[in-house]
Parts: C-alpha cells; sequence; structure tokens
C-alpha cells in the first residue's frame, strides 16, 4: 500500500471513530399498564403523544449539544414530572390515604453513581431530588420527611402537598376506594439515553401505585430494580408491578445477562420481560439503551407511553 | 448385575438422596468494619462469640426437626436484634437526629417472595416486619411511620423508642457528633440458611450507619442489594458500606455470577466482594450459602462477626 493511500485510511479510521462517538439517542416510557383503545381514546392518545414528543425534543436539545446523558435525562423527565398525564410529579396518583408520595432514581453509567428518593411530598420534581441526593450527599436513597428537608436545604422548588391535586388522579382514588377495583393502578416515567461521549445514564420517577400503603416503596427508587445504568452495558428504566421488579431485580439483570451471558440488549430484555416476569405474573415493560445506541421498548402488557429519538431521527412515539 | 443386588443399589441410591436432602446448614453475621484486636479486646470477643453461638444454636434448632430456612433465619436474627451487641434492633445506632430508624429485609427462595422496612421505629424486632409484609401485605418495601402502624396492626411487639437507646451507642453518637469521626459506622446482622428441603432463605437486619442523615435508607432493606435468596442459586445477606451495596447490586450480582457465568459460589463472592467492590473502595463484606450446602463468609474488611453450622458439625464463629 502506498503511503498516501494509508495516510488517507487512517483518516477514514479517525474520522469514522469519531462520529460513532458523536452518535446520541434517547428513549422514554411514561408508564405500561393496561392501555388500549378502550381507555385510551384517540384525542387522549394524541395528547399523550404530543407530550412525550414534547420530552424526546428536550433531551436531543441537551444531547445534540454536547451535553451529558445524566442532563438529558433529568431535562426529560422534569418535562414529564410537570405534565399531569403521567403518573408522576404532578399528575402524581393518591396513596390508600388520599396523599401524594413520589419516588425517583437517577443513575450515571460513568461511575454507577445513583441517587433516589421515595416518598416525598413536596418536592415539584423529585428526579432532581434524586439526582441532588448522588451529587450532594453521602448517600444514594432518602426516604420521606427526611428527603424532603434535604431537598429543600440544598434549594429545590418545593411546593405545598396541595400542587399534586389533580381532579382526575382524584376520581381514580375515589372510585378505588369504592370499588377497590385494579384499573389505573401503575404508572411511571423514565428515560435513558446516550450521549455524544459515550455515557449512559438512567432515571425514573413515578406517584407509585394508586391505593398504595402510606410508606410502601416501589421499585422506581430501588438502584438495581427499576432504574440501573453502566456504561459497559446498558441503561434502563423500568415501569409496571413494581414488588416483581424488585424481587427480580429487573433493571439489573439485564445488564446482567448481558455482561455475563453475552445477550445483546433485546435478547436480554427479552428474557426478562417476556419471559422471567410473564410467568412470574409480574406486568410491566422497560426502555433500555446500550452503549452502541442499540434500544429496547419492550413490554408484556396491552401498552406502554413510549418513544424514542436519535441522532438524525425524526422522534417516535407509541401508545399501544 | 443380579436382580437383588441391583434392588439393593437402587435402595442406597434412594437413601443417599434422601440423606442428601436432610442436609442443613446456617451461616450468619454481626456485621464487618474496622474491628481488631486494638478495638475488640479479647473480653469482648468472648461476648460476641457467645452471642454468635447462641444464635447459631437457635437457627440449628429449627433446621434439625424439619423446620423451614425461613424460620431459621428469623429466629436466629431475631436472637441478635434482642442483643445490644449489634447493630440491629436493641443496638441499633444513632441517626444525625439521635433517633434510632432501622432496616431489615428477608426473602424466600423457593418463590422469590420477599419483604422489608426501612426506617421503622418502634418495632422490637424489625426482621419480624419484615416477613409481615411479605407475607401479610401486597407490597415487598414498606418505610417509615406506614411501616410502624403496619407492624402494629399485624400485632407485632411495640416499643417506645426508649427501648433502642444503649449508652454505648449513644456514646458512639456523641463522639461522632463532637469529631465527625468514621470508626464505628456500620454494622449488621444477617442470616442465611438451607432446610432439609432443599430451600434457601436469607434474612438482614440494621440499624444503619451512624450519624447516618434522617430517612437515609442502605443496602440492608434492598431485596437484590443486602438481600438475595433463589433456590437455584444462593441466599446473599450482606454487611458493609451500604451505598456501595445499593450502586453494585451485591446479593443479586452473586447470584447472577453463578447462574449465568456458571461460578462457584466462593468465586462469585470474590469476585464482587474482593474485586468489584474492594476496586470501588467499598467495605463490607457477605455470608452465603448454596442449594448444595457450600458456604462463603467473604469480606474486605479487617474483620467481620460470623459463625457457621451444619448437620452434625459443631457451631462454628469468627471476629477477626
Amino acid at each position: 500500500m502506498k503511503k498516501p493511500t494509508f495516510i488517507l485510511l487512517i483518516i477514514i479510521f479517525i474520522s469514522s471513530i469519531s462520529f460513532a462517538q458523536q452518535k446520541y439517542a434517547l428513549v422514554i416510557h411514561g408508564g405500561a399498564g393496561n392501555i388500549t383503545t378502550e381507555n385510551v381514546p384517540p384525542e387522549l392518545a394524541e395528547q399523550y403523544k404530543a407530550k412525550l414528543t414534547e420530552a424526546l425534543l428536550t433531551g436531543e436539545e441537551v444531547l445534540k449539544n454536547g451535553g451529558t446523558a445524566l442532563d438529558a435525562v433529568t431535562a426529560t423527565i422534569m418535562v414529564m414530572e410537570n405534565c399531569p398525564l403521567f403518573n408522576a410529579g404532578k399528575g402524581a396518583v393518591f396513596t390508600s390515604e388520599g396523599t401524594n408520595e413520589m419516588d425517583a432514581s437517577i443513575m450515571d453509567g460513568r461511575n454507577l453513581e445513583a441517587g433516589a428518593v421515595a416518598g416525598v411530598r413536596t418536592i415539584k420534581n423529585p428526579i432532581l431530588a434524586a439526582r441532588a441526593v448522588m451529587e450532594q450527599s453521602p448517600h444514594v436513597l432518602l426516604s420521606g420527611n427526611g428527603a424532603d428537608r434535604f431537598a429543600k436545604e440544598k434549594g429545590l422548588q418545593i411546593v405545598d402537598p396541595s400542587y399534586f391535586f389533580t381532579q382526575k388522579r382524584w376520581d381514580s382514588y375515589q372510585r378505588i376506594k369504592k370499588q377497590k377495583e385494579e384499573a389505573d393502578k401503575h404508572g411511571t416515567v423514565g428515560c435513558v439515553a446516550l450521549d455524544t461521549h459515550g455515557n449512559l445514564a438512567a432515571g425514573t420517577s413515578t406517584g407509585g401505585m394508586t391505593w398504595k400503603m402510606h410508606g410502601r416503596i416501589g421499585d422506581s427508587p430501588v438502584i438495581g430494580a427499576g432504574t440501573y445504568a453502566d456504561n459497559n452495558t446498558c441503561a434502563v428504566s423500568c415501569t409496571g408491578h413494581g414488588e416483581y421488579f424488585i424481587r427480580y431485580a429487573v433493571a439489573y439483570d439485564i445488564s446482567a445477562l448481558m455482561k455475563y451471558k453475552g445477550l445483546t440488549l433485546q435478547e436480554a430484555a427479552n428474557e426478562v420481560i417476556m419471559k422471567k416476569l410473564k410467568q412470574a405474573g409480574g406486568d410491566g415493560g422497560i426502555i433500555a439503551i446500550d452503549k452502541d445506541g442499540n434500544t429496547s421498548m419492550t413490554f408484556n402488557t396491552s401498552g406502554m407511553f413510549r418513544g424514542k429519538i436519535s441522532k438524525g431521527e425524526k422522534p417516535e412515539v407509541f401508545v399501544f
């Protein structure tokens, strides 16, 4: 091979690496469950799709400007927390005592650092509190009043618990109170991202299950269950019947199947969601992204609010 | 082979299976950390050893009478929770606010059912509350007042928070308050067992870290982090710097390494505790038992209160 040809090949090789590193992608969910055309009529589905698109574009804005996966996940989840459509932040469901208790977690795949809050009642954006726990406390998981107080001390926006009142969730609470029905129980929002620096991050935020017992903690604030991110494997955020996701360590298990058994992201997601959880009776789904930008949106329920975006692609959003 | 010889061989084979199934074993820990001959003088070490032995014999009594691993784990942990020497139950350390907030969890390897409580203040035996969550609630993890109230409703023994005052822990709290020293921070109790029916179970109970923030939840009540049990692999209970154990999903990771990479129990324990955690700076240790009765007591600290017992063997206890 002549010298100039060799140098040209080197340059092409380096550019291709550099191009590869500039890939970014982001996936979101807004809860999985009994989501059918019957209980989500077209007009409502359009409202969800519009908000999911807004969330995706918000995250993309961070990523395309070279921002971190962590910042993209945070910004994206805040959009959904501020929207009453989703069971997180503003739209949180009610506990059996008629209060709102929210959980959230975030994890940085670069260094496996993580933060989470459980059972908070006054923090406008629980995902910011999770991040503050990660970055400004020696702990990973803070719960209850201690977490609310910590967030206040760190200057996060505190709201009166009445901020989280929405008529739709209250009606649903009243229905369940009367009939102990099973409907509309779950709901969570989550986001995973790969940034242009090759870092992964994952975050999850929820109001929990409608009619949950005071003090009940689901999988969302449990690192390894509802959220996991490791640059060597993948970033995962879960939604569904949280108790199953804790017992099966779902988010970490998908990472472990990739690392220890060499499964692809989609194979690992299928193994956990479509086999293990389905057999056990655990409803729900996950969104995930691996270090190469491959994504998965896998659920064993009738629907999952979800969407994805990546460099050079338009946002795609789905409900059923 | 003649017919009578063949039948004899069959009988021997069946008896050997039946004998194998009648194996039982139980392993306990009472916390890992800066445990040296300097800060644990001989007399104190003997006190610990005596109580560890009592705990082992209590668990063995259950197992040798054909009781379940779950019952053995529960009874064994109660002995340690009722003893002021260990940072769990009676001997729980103080939070930065001078209160006691305890965590506990339990998991049944037969069916992956699990229960846990976090930040409880009035339950004499948090391990019983964890078990009640598993057996008498639809949830896996309950925290704070909600958990205390649940335990009371279920008829568990409730005590005034002053029950958990011990002079030794209070002095330690006062020292840390003055000097913000690092000593005497951790401490947990745990138990894993294999019963004669071939079932595994694991349980963990703790007062958390001295000077922890109000509301801080460590790994002990987090299924997958501080506790895991699966009849197909192993049962694990952890002790140490809980934040690392959550981020590395330690208990579940040991199970995953056995299941997905075919490591032995000890290889898996070494990989997680002596490599991953040590490299990350996460102090602590684990006790574990696999479905064949192999045991592990692995720690990367100077000492871990620990012991084991199995069918036909005398109890063995260790401090350093």
